[in-house]
């Protein structure tokens, strides 16, 4: 095992994290993901975030003094691929999106009584959170076109909106909502602010779970698209200043997409896994299997080269931001995005191709990813979005200014 | 319009069922497609099916005299993509698969005793059928193995079996089921039979529709797993004879691609619509829509010129087959059917893209063909497959024998 | 062979130019392409001149009356793909660019007088021309950007300019000019205007032929960069109208697009061919050879499904072009121009990949059109120019007006 | 500057290489790569040498003791990238191809009789070498069919065969020649030997440089066709054991391919540098460039994020060879070999595209490296080859065993 990303912490730890990912993740998979996950949650979900709880290794993404593992990002990054293993690796050990990222928010952005009310039992599993930004009438790759609006009104705010991708609404506890404070700021980056609205609110109302690839979902595995309506919430809610929406959102976002791209890669290594298993048992003839033919092992063989190349791409880029922070590797972190997220669906196509008909079914995981994570190139940014921030970045070195 | 592939029939008639399906067949989609099918199939598809039949284009696939349009294969083929521009259209008109094989199977082959008795009603729609061939413990790659087998016993078959994708099975009357009877026969060829064998047969088990991309199904959109144990049927329900099963499951398919290809060029056309209009509404700054784009641009005429070329390689097919029959076209088939299911695959992948969030929400019918038509390179032979077919046709020529 | 696309005119003819081509023309190849061209000239092309006039099939894109052989754009598509078999052919035949692009220019639009003076001995093969329109210092993609003017002077034009990619302008007798005559023109695509100037016109300077891909050839296989220095030609050398010149290139452009594509289509089916002897005989074990290989295999079919897919979309446009004009297929001859451009480039690269070492050598004609023919995503508008044109048409449609 | 693959003595070094590459070395191109190569050797490549010398960086992948700057793998890699920034890199600083691979050869292999013979000299840059392996009438995928056979007689070896692609043969002092000395060995790999053929030997004959991509090169730029005719040469002529032909083969192309990758990535560099300062001054409007479009900024944004997932999977699997060893490293030397040979074409593909017509001509180093470096895919391993080892070291584990 090379050490060059490595370190003594992680080679103590990833081992065991790992095993508790297959014996203990993986075949419960079946079971969760078939009932609706408020079920699951009060059951199998809940054993097992109780066994990481007793194992040590709970919300690891969290400074020590917090009760995380105090991991750097490339450290962490690594273990966000082990929890990508599973779809549910990341909710059984806390650090599911959007929670983990609006935990970091709280943690570095929210007032000491925000985050004694909201990040502690949102640290502690005992509630759940949601992010509330995209709008269906507005185009994401331009954000600072939205809709929302938060109005002073004596000491609170009242909020009147309409939002869609709210993933995980259902059975959360409150929301973290981009709203327009300061509309006529010259500045289309200062306009915005993120303040936090309870889901108890009188007027925010959950239209419905967005039906996504075939599947409406529910709690944490859902999508809502919510309407807010005179919602009125005190102004300490705020988060950081007035204005601060975009800023804060970019914060966000650096450090989100180094686990995205890793859990990832944590998926590929699944699924090249799954591909070599089963054509190493697929019988084509009396005396050949599958992984006999050429053009399955050139599939094998690109898939290595590709996640190689991605992961160590992002590993690389998590290093960069350890050392020199988000801004400094802005290009980078765009960089691996799409590249990474091209990667896995060439992944998850090779694999559903080699698979033949089992691919299309729901008897293995292959299915699942290939039908949810073709949202990988769209979410966080999409494709053309970011090699448009690559393109820009280059270019101002050689005088030319890109419009995104 | 261009008359390279037209005629003067299909000038007259196309326009109407285009209308059809686009004012009365595509507006049900929203309705029907949430209800389990066997609830639509009393009433939407009920209504929509009882209309085709008045307006004179009722099983349009089947000759004159049969009730049907009489249609060349060229000429079919068209109608076939503009059927398929919605996923009702074909079931509609009384030519979805697998029944529209099945037809054209008893019509060839089946004795006047099993037409009057399975044919008639399936060409009137009042039954449906399914076909029974693939088995989930061979590979669809090589199709002389194959576990099922047909026993004599005086004058019954005795049925016993493993298949899987026996797709419409729920509902079904009867099952096209293929089966060995020749187990020692030295050409492995001639070792299959295909066998009616009703659904209510005892010893003909359902296990499940199986959950394909998400979803079960049902009726007439399912996909079943069947069990066959010592399933009794008399030997009158063999079709063509003994031994004939490669040769029939061969003739079924030559059509059968261009049916499907052409369908594929349907929802490519609907896509690329859907695509276009979406793009020239959807706004990404106060002065400037999605179509302004030059990525968005490009997508849209990369799909044009694939879908062109797709559309006049299968239509001259089609041709051919008209003109020199199913075997001269071998090659030809296998070229279209891979080069074919890869264009849509790309069309929905760009047209996905380009919608974002949207795409992979079921408020359109993109995520649906994204997931679902995937299986276009899988489903009757894989790219792979078909591939080698055509490499052993060309090389052939000199003096190479392929083995696929 | 299927007679879709063909006529009994070309069923008389393509097979016997066909023989011509494999028989006395691609033997003489690895001589005439390894001489200087003026050399070449004098002996081998000249003679195989005057076997194609001896045969009938001189100018064979001209009219009967003009002493072509009268064909339909479809027709005449059909016998450029057999021409271009061999980078020899269409020079053989006298309907290389670009003097047929120039000789059906003077047919159509220049007076008697210039038709008498420089498209008769076109046209009779003594002169060769060249086409005088890109200029190194402005953008292709841009056609109104021109910095070349032609001043009036008494009776005269009085030239001034620089131009590049004059191809075949060592050795021939005139260059037709594309210079601006009305600067001031409100509508830039009125500007410009084509003159003839003689190459022996004072100031008429050739700087170099361009290397091109490590080679600078010479004579009608030359590339040159133009000076025109206060050249001095008679207005009546002006074809068309004043201000014609875009509209003259549009004209020009569409047939000579079918003319590529066909020729590309050529190369292909050749290649391809090459390809597949080849394969065949190269032993790669004792006992087996490269055609055993399913990577291989894989790549002839995928080869062969493109070249058809390509083919039957051209020869359908050449159709269109024939009943209803250049400017209503328009869309499609920008489609097929990129798609065509690419799976030319496709084909070569994978035939040049199969043929390892050999590929890269001189010793067959593959590196050859590997490296210039990478230009067909070049010239004649380049890829993302045609893809833009495609879109601006089909988005009209939605309301967009799409800027290139 | 991110360390992690960097080390404090490439920090001191690397700034002043690279300086040296673009001051003084990438002038010179245009005057040397215009010449025969002898002429330009015996004058500014010779200069160029001399500074390299004084400069203290003389063949630096040579170990201290031998005059060399003794560099790691991993670090040798980053300075081949600075080298590769020109084709005149290598050779100028003494670390060419083949010479530096028959360098290492006889370094680690050769009797010190040979190396004072033949290292020495070659060190010095006084002599060159060349390595005479592929066989124009056997695959190279397959190295043990090989038809160059050595056969004692007294002490002497008579070797005779027919040989092509010895790189730099023109003017070189030896060969290597690769060549069977034990024909009737069960084991194919333990049949060839390694042998030092001196070019002055009676019955070594050039046939000719070959012409590659329309160049015949000459001189250290060329690729030889050789015919051995009972050449006689001393037994002490043999590197290493007889027998041993294959594993000296290996272990040459192990770092070699770490030195060509990391070339690769240098070529990669320099021309998205040129491609970025292109598109940043060409006009296609009064106020826009090139760099404005959005096809152009995706191709840069592309070309980075391959460039950057190349080059530290590279970078990696050079730090595993140092730590490892090359046949621990095997499967990914074989991963990165095709990923980066595929990230080259397409960076030199889309960067001529950019380009236009400027693309195709030599004014540019553009073309040069298009037409040479498709042979990425081919030398030291084709695409396919290096995808079968990855897939066979992969499916070892699942049991099964893969042949190439």
């Amino acid at each position: 095992m090379l050490e060059l990303f490595s370190t003594a912490r992680l080679q103590a730890i990833l081992p065991k994290i790992k095993e508790f990912i297959e014996q203990e993740v993986i075949p419960m998979e079946k079971i969760v993901m078939k009932k609706r996950f408020f079920d699951a949650e009060k059951q199998e979900l809940h054993e097992l975030r109780q066994k990481v709880k007793s194992l040590g290794f709970w919300t690891p993404h969290l400074p020590e003094k917090d009760g995380g593992l105090g991991l750097s990002l490339l450290e962490f990054g690594q273990l966000s691929e082990i929890l990508g293993l599973s779809p549910l690796g990341h909710f059984v050990f806390n650090c599911q999106a959007p929670d983990i990222g609006n935990t970091e928010l709280l943690h570095q952005f929210a007032s000491k009584e925000l985050q004694e009310k909201y990040l502690k039992p949102l640290m502690n599993g005992e509630i759940r959170s949601c992010f509330s930004m995209t709008e269906p009438e507005f185009a994401g790759s331009n954000p600072t076109m939205l809709g929302t609006t938060a109005v002073k009104d004596g000491e609170n705010y009242v909020i009147n909106g309409h939002k869609w991708f709210t993933s995980s609404a259902e059975g959360a506890e409150f929301a973290v909502v981009m709203a327009v404070t300061d509309p006529t700021n010259e500045n289309p980056y200062k306009k915005a602010s993120m303040i936090i609205v309870p889901t108890q609110t009188q007027g925010f109302e959950l239209l419905r779970n967005i039906s996504i690839m075939g599947e409406e979902g529910s709690g944490h595995a859902s999508h809502a698209e919510v309407r807010y309506t005179n919602c009125i919430v005190p102004q300490t809610n705020l988060i950081g200043n007035e204005g601060d929406g975009f800023k804060l959102a970019q914060s966000r976002l650096g450090a989100g997409r180094i686990h995205h791209c890793m859990r990832w890669i944590g998926i590929c290594e699944r699924i090249l896994d799954q591909m070599c298993a089963y054509v190493s048992k697929r019988k084509i003839s009396e005396h050949s299997v599958l992984a006999d033919k050429q053009s399955v092992q050139h599939s094998i063989a690109e898939c290595r080269a590709s996640i190689n190349a991605a992961r160590y791409s992002i590993l690389h880029t998590a290093y960069g931001i350890d050392k020199l922070g988000t801004q400094a590797m802005r290009s980078d972190i765009s960089s691996i995005k799409f590249f990474a997220a091209n990667v896995l669906q060439q992944v998850l196509d090779k694999a559903l191709q080699v698979h033949g008909a089992l691919g299309m079914t729901d008897d293995t995981i292959l299915a699942y990813h290939f039908r949810h994570e073709r949202a990988a190139r769209i979410y966080d940014g999409a494709d053309e979005v970011h090699k448009s921030v690559v393109a820009r970045d280059i270019l101002a070195n050689y005088g030319v200014k890109v419009k995104i």
